[in-house]
């Protein structure tokens, strides 16, 4: 597997001997040799059915008509002086009709943690607001995205509504197994909270992502982008890529032209630190962005926020402390995702804010205004004025000048967003201020969310023990976690699983495996056993039980090797990078 | 006088030959001896009638039994505790029933330049606002100071209502004298605008500060409070403050007893850039902190504002590097004020922010609500975010441990801040948070506007030429305008003059001399001349002249010496300030 978390820590642990400075480690470090992504070219994976396959040619001629190649630059620059100053009026406005999400970290999925969430709906996205958004054509682009391809013509390649409606029931679960009968309650989508929607017998559907990907106004990756993508890249797209992980985009086609003329972008990504126990849902976006970063070789920030819960019964002081120890505790976590570590740099907030990064955090507090913040997060009045402020501090890594021991005072690189698809509301008001500010927009590559074990309907949550592999979780509880808590798609009895087979789709331990296998005949294979039968659900958990556990052990040992040197290193604000894009070989 | 600003600059003159460094400076100036404050001690000012004297007397009582001493800090505790999870809501409840100003500067008096000012009353205070806040004893204390004093039964120094009723012309104005008939338009004061009432013949009347300090809920500064701060410190209050331009306070007692005891403090005052050329009513406040300064030997912090006026026309990140180097200039003018070098801090926000001062920043905004900045600003909906974060910076200097390189982690040293009255709104919210995050409440020195040229109703505005006299200003531009502009309490001929007499208390040149004049006798004996009809308005513009030109002079020559190596030495944020009070000689 090209996504070996610990390639890079283990090297890094070899010259441990002795005392080193973070100039010691620099140079050490710049002499390693770094993994190469992988390059194997497999025919196109088993789970684009022959019929989505045709729909994607059919998408493609439009998908390539509008954003196969980027406007002249001068032509873009006309249209967003004509634009710029109404579009956030208009965004406002648009946005200040619905009922959007309140963040309180950015990025990854939910922890479930939050008061928010455990407030219920107040806050949450209904699906007839984002409707508000989509169902506009006189809205904003910086809202509605220039529609680029039909979505209602494209199947995703793991639409639930093109599952197979047979009966699955996990393994250890007592319900009976039931049919669905309709929608009953509409799925929902927010910072805090991921639900399927509800059938009318109370029993879930999946997360509709074309329907969601519709409403946010993004472009599905068409098979077509994904064989560009192998081509410019020379690299097979990572197994989240080309599996529909990471399923939708905005400009992605902007970054491989840039890529293809060799001229320079580099990666943003991020964490709000709230937890202390990272499990895979938080873990896999770096290990994917660690793929993106090896296979661009581009400079890469990491924007660990400030992102606190509460202010009562700790003393403030206190609790921002215990937030920043958690954020450093964090940052050996994803230092062990293995990074290029010459050209990273992880920035904490709390730390290291100031200078030019400082600078566009003003600038961009100053093209935000209340109506959108609040309507984009859900804010009320009771909130404070910090959590209205915090998308300029969200934004500001957006912009190349923020960083100049990179890009100097280059403002017109753009950068490329892996991010969980929820967090599509705050770049859209980074893509809209970054017209207004003179700056490149970011592209961004939107992620679904990481099943929990329990189904694909919900997602991990670091409060629920059960509900996720967590990183710190040893061969044995990883064992029994998948075991006992997987949702499967076998059937109750082996006898009839041997009869009528299992369904892959739904089984979460297929999907785990499906995360981290380079190998698609192998899933191939795997899928094909289950569906006749002759592959138990048991034997599938047992395969994903060795694929989590190797994961999740180099993990370990990966992380075992972050030293605070390390940490350090990694967070060097006066550490050189060079931005300049390497010729491929 | 003890208030010559350039008596500290000059001396750091001297040493100018050859290449220095931070640390040579630093090492100069340790060595300088700076100038003592005025050891004077005359008889109360003349300013303060028989009257209000006896009035004073009766709120003596009051004002002693209520916080002549600190209450023990236990008790201060439990009552924060009990009360301050709710003061944020009463607050909050209470200003967003009010039209309240919107700031874009702080502390000094306004530049008359803004957006907000040039569009009219309607983010303006209107007194029966300010009568919310005031009549209803239910408001919490962070709003409502206890009412030690009655401002009812003590008579301001220079209240207008207790003024002649004479008629008064300028020299250079056409219009006839005319007798007030009334009130027809009530005062307005905001951090933009300030005006006194008009009558009912559309004439303006002067600004009631009684009313505006009572409304505000602050305490009027007592001859008695005076009294205590000359002898406690030793050294006769500076012009500005006995002769009521500083006239009202918080917790200044508290100050005092510290100062008494040996316990540390320090000054906290600031500027948010808007213009290149600051005038006297900008300087003045830095001149009079100074004197504070050297009166109570202690530290000193004075915050640089990262405020910008628009977004438009100019690229944005070309217009925060204007406002920057404006910020950087405008430190020339205010070193060049005379603080104690070694233990005066000069933060800009945008070349310093980050750290400990960052992390108060972060968890100030945390007890900021929407309701109460926007209330406290009046704000509006398509206001931008960093206007509603903005009362986060304004407020971390008023915390100790926000700059580690004086107070290391200590947060129990309480400062006190020398600022014009409109600027008390930001410094309540500050107040109100310092209880909640477990931080002293900053004491506070309110000043009046200073006049116009034009008069006492209004103030001195960069933007109008004629209406200020600036620091860049010659001696001959000094003259032109005091002959032509100044506001005169004389009579429309010498002959009238000469036989009934001026008014002072009405004369800007008048007034303009009682700012720096430290002789009370000299003061007594202009007064006294000028309502004996025997020294004229033109006699009594000269003096003024005089006065003007060696401060504006000396400044000059003061500012002259401020070199770019000062300017960082006074900015360098690793620079140790000792924050140990000096044993009283």
């Amino acid at each position: 597997m090209s996504l070996d978390p610990n390639s890079t820590p283990q090297r890094l642990q070899r010259p441990s001997a002795g005392h080193r400075t973070p100039s010691t480690i620099a140079n050490e470090l710049s002499k390693l040799e770094l993994p190469p992504p992988s390059n194997l070219h497999l025919n196109p994976v088993d789970l684009v059915s022959p019929m989505s396959a045709i729909s994607n040619m059919s998408a493609v001629s439009e998908d390539t008509g509008d954003i196969s190649g980027p406007e002249p630059e001068a032509i873009i620059a006309a249209r967003h002086k004509a634009r710029s100053e109404s579009m956030s009026e208009q965004l406002s406005a648009q946005l200040s009709q619905m009922r959007l999400p309140q963040p309180e970290r950015i990025f990854g999925p939910d922890e479930g943690e939050s008061d928010a969430a455990r407030e219920g709906e107040g806050r949450a996205v209904r699906p007839e607001d984002w409707e508000k958004i989509y169902g506009d054509d006189e809205i904003p682009e910086a809202v509605k995205e220039p529609v680029r391809m039909s979505h209602s013509k494209q199947a995703s390649r793991v639409n639930p509504e093109d599952l197979p409606k047979q009966q699955t029931i996990p393994e250890d679960v007592e319900e009976p197994p039931v049919k669905s009968t309709g929608v009953a309650k509409e799925q929902k989508i927010t910072p805090f909270d991921v639900e399927g929607g509800v059938d009318a017998e109370g029993r879930s559907l999946g997360i509709d992502y074309n329907k969601t990907v519709q409403k946010f106004g993004a472009s599905l990756i068409s098979q077509d982008l994904l064989e560009r993508f192998e081509k410019v890249t020379g690299v097979k797209p990572h197994p989240l890529l080309r599996r529909g992980t990471f399923f939708s985009h905005r400009d992605l086609n902007i970054i491989l032209d840039r890529y293809e003329k060799g001229q320079p972008f580099y990666l943003y990504t991020g964490r709000g630190p709230s937890s202390d126990s990272m499990h895979m849902g938080h873990l896999i976006p770096f290990m994917f962005t660690a793929y993106l970063q090896r296979t661009f070789n581009v400079p890469l920030v990491i924007e660990i926020t400030g992102t606190m819960k509460k202010i009562k019964g700790k003393k403030p002081l206190d609790l921002l402390r215990h937030y920043k120890r958690m954020g450093q505790d964090n940052i050996k976590d994803i230092i062990a995702c293995g990074f290029i570590p010459e050209k990273t740099y992880i920035m904490s907030n709390l730390r290291r804010m100031g200078g030019a990064f400082y600078d566009n955090v003003v600038l961009m507090a100053k093209t935000i205004t209340l109506s959108q913040s609040r309507n984009v997060f859900g804010f009320s009045d009771a909130d404070n004025v910090g959590m209205y402020h915090f998308a300029a501090i969200q934004a500001t890594p957006a912009f190349s000048n923020s960083f100049p021991q990179i890009f100097g005072e280059r403002d017109d690189i753009p950068c490329l967003i892996p991010c969980a698809i929820d967090q599509d509301p705050y770049f859209l008001l980074t893509r809209d201020a970054a017209d207004r500010l003179g700056y490149k927009k970011p592209a961004l590559l939107h992620s679904k969310f990481l099943p929990a074990l329990q189904g694909a309907n919900t997602k991990m949550s670091a409060s629920q023990e059960n509900s996720a592999i967590f990183m710190t979780d040893d061969a044995k509880k990883i064992q029994k976690k998948i075991r006992s808590h997987a949702f499967s798609g076998g059937r109750a009895t082996q006898e009839e699983h041997r009869r009528l087979g299992g369904d892959p789709d739904v089984d979460v331990a297929y999907q785990y495996i499906s995360f981290f296998e380079e190998d698609d005949e192998r899933m191939n294979q795997l899928a094909k056993d289950y569906r006749a039968g002759t592959l138990s659900s048991g034997e599938m958990k047992d395969h994903c039980i060795a694929v989590i556990q190797k994961i999740v052990g180099d993990f370990q040992t990966a992380r075992a090797a972050v030293t605070d040197e390390i940490v350090e290193y990694f967070q060097d604000p006066t550490r050189k990078i060079d931005p300049r894009p390497v010729p491929k070989a």
